[in-house]
């Protein structure tokens, strides 16, 4: 299987997020040839898009060896802007153009020519490999990975490693793994006061002043000097609104909005203790303002171990180069998966995710299917 | 003449700025009868509505003694919460009700019936008494005292002592007199940044984060203590705003205004001054932000002198209390006035202006005219 042309078979399905858009039918169709047992997962979330996704098994013995990922692809956005049709799939120069491309229907395609090379090399694992893939990783996540995850444990499937193949290289192929991912949360904070004029601010309380002590605390606050594989901890204020025409009237509320990437020193819950602590103590009182928090995920560390080890020397086999095991970057399905087996993330160079004219050189296709190729050896015992 | 009974006259007149509404002509019909020559000064800036305004003057020489108000009025607001008809002008109870009846048409009207009793009890005065009155106090006020002031002057007037009929006191008729005023001004600050991603806040420069240091900067300055017959300056954030509806972007900018009260130890010029050397140092540099200033009337202090003194007198033999000398409060076109005479404010009880059902005791309103009679009396010399 050639995985450049079965990544641009799958670019031409154009499955804009929560679109089904023929790329799962086209993948389940090549597994199937290749011996794979299919389920199709849809769910539909009330106030949410319904939402198709395939969980696929080749065998039926443990260790099962899982690529997880996803067919669907943000909007194409200006579609005038691009130099190539977006869902066209063109193959030109050496590189693979399409939504998509990068993000992350070459690495579905690269995993997929990648089993069908150990298929045909060394036959049935002595274990599974299982595809895990979603339609609904750009969209709100709410009909994807995570809930197939519940239904898959509870009928009793067990995965004992992953690779999630969202693309994790900034510049070249090899050059990073993501071990872990920083946790995101929310703050959704309000101050207090009382309105008056600016003429007799003695009379009123003003709440933008109050919001200045409060966000100048959080500003002030260091949240660690970083660990052993992550950065520090960052919180940066996104937005502040009082929305107050008249210059002569001191505001009764001011709202503002903050966003915490956070280590594994932290939990959204312990973050939120000290962030309550801070704020009553520079607001006077809890009285004074309100914080609601909005967790997107908590942060996780895959320690380094068999799993990045494997895929470092793949890479060094295949590439030449050592990958950096690193903890930066924002969040992928794995923060589901983290809770059912140690999980990696490495996929292709992400330069053009998410943008016009996305793409990604033939070669890296065909690199990572090799290395990809070469993990699956190593984990299987397979291995020359 | 019936100081009351005028006053009502007036508030028949509907005269919401910029409406002259007839007050100006039935005031002039008043003067002209008691011997003064009138002059009407209508302006007409670009952009603004035409506004008609009346200089009154008794007598040919000096010194000359000011008596400045305005007809114009603030609209009813809710005409359906009033109890009585706003511009009905009646009396019931020993209350003259109506728009105006406190701001300040029952001073104008007290100061008219005071001059028509200093006539009839001692002729002419020894120099001149004159009214200098605006339709476009509670306006913009741009085409009001200020361009009267700037014409009369042109043409030779010279002005000795002025007397503003505003409502000075709080509670009882006596209570306030203000001789002087703090100056007011805002400024409209902005914060200048880089944007970028919440989960990358090294490679942005966070303008929310730079606005929180900048006014933490300005509410932790202590402008001053006070002076000797000043309140401390204040300052007080009116509004700040980012309007930034995305959680994961780190703001490029942000904008604040905040209002400066401030007393006789500062001007705008001094103020603006000591607020960039401020910003300065919080912002790290010049570049990275913007202040406006813009000022609508600097401090200014008519030292106790004569002109309190026999108010004080006036007050003390009519109503038997001592009036406070403040300076607290509001502006008042006395801010225009001090560059070219002593100016105090003294009027009616101010606790109904510009809110509904306003209304005065008809023995202020009598009281009031026999307060500045006495005024009147005392500075020309003819007191008993």
């Amino acid at each position: 299987m050639d995985p450049v042309a079965f990544a641009a078979d799958l670019i031409r399905c154009p499955s804009v997020t929560p679109a089904e858009g023929g790329a799962l039918d086209l993948l389940q169709e090549r597994l199937t040839s290749l011996g794979f047992q299919c389920r199709r997962m849809p769910f539909h979330a009330p106030g949410t898009d319904p939402v198709d996704n395939l969980y696929a098994r080749l065998g039926t013995g443990q260790p099962n060896f899982v690529f997880a990922g996803h067919t669907d692809v943000v909007p194409v956005g200006d579609n005038g802007a691009w130099t190539r049709d977006p869902f066209a799939g063109e193959v030109a120069d050496g590189v693979l153009h399409g939504r998509g491309a990068s993000d992350m229907k070459g690495a579905i395609a690269a995993f997929t020519a990648a089993v069908a090379r150990f298929l045909d090399s060394h036959g049935a694992p002595n274990g599974s490999i299982s595809l895990l893939i979603t339609g609904d990783e750009e969209g709100p996540a709410v009909n994807g990975t995570r809930k197939m995850l519940e239904a898959l444990a509870a009928d009793g499937e067990v995965f004992d490693a992953c690779i999630t193949g969202e693309p994790t290289n900034p510049d070249e192929l090899g050059d990073m793994v993501k071990i872990g991912r920083r946790g995101s949360l929310n703050g959704y904070l309000t101050a207090f006061g009382t309105q008056g004029h600016t003429g007799y601010p003695h009379l009123a309380d003003n709440a933008a002043h109050r919001m200045v002590d409060l966000l100048k605390a959080l500003i002030d606050l260091e949240l660690d000097a970083g660990s052993d594989h992550f950065q520090a901890s960052t919180l940066a204020i996104s937005t502040i609104d009082i929305a107050n025409p008249a210059t002569n009237v001191i505001p009764a509320e001011a709202k503002a909005v903050f966003n915490i990437r956070f280590n594994d020193l932290h939990s959204s819950a312990s973050l939120e203790e000290k962030l309550r602590a801070v704020l009553d103590e520079a607001a006077g009182g809890t009285a004074h303002y309100a914080l609601e928090i909005v967790c997107s995920g908590e942060s996780f560390l895959t320690p380094p171990g068999d799993l990045s080890e494997m895929l470092t020397e793949a890479c060094l086999e295949v590439v030449g180069r050592r990958p950096e095991l690193s903890t930066t970057g924002g969040t992928s399905d794995s923060r589901f998966i983290k809770d059912y087996c140690p999980v990696v993330d490495f996929g292709l160079v992400g330069k053009t995710m998410h943008k016009v004219d996305e793409q990604v050189p033939v070669a890296d296709v065909e690199g990572l299917s090799r290395i990809y190729g070469k993990v699956l050896d190593r984990y299987f015992g397979v291995a020359d």
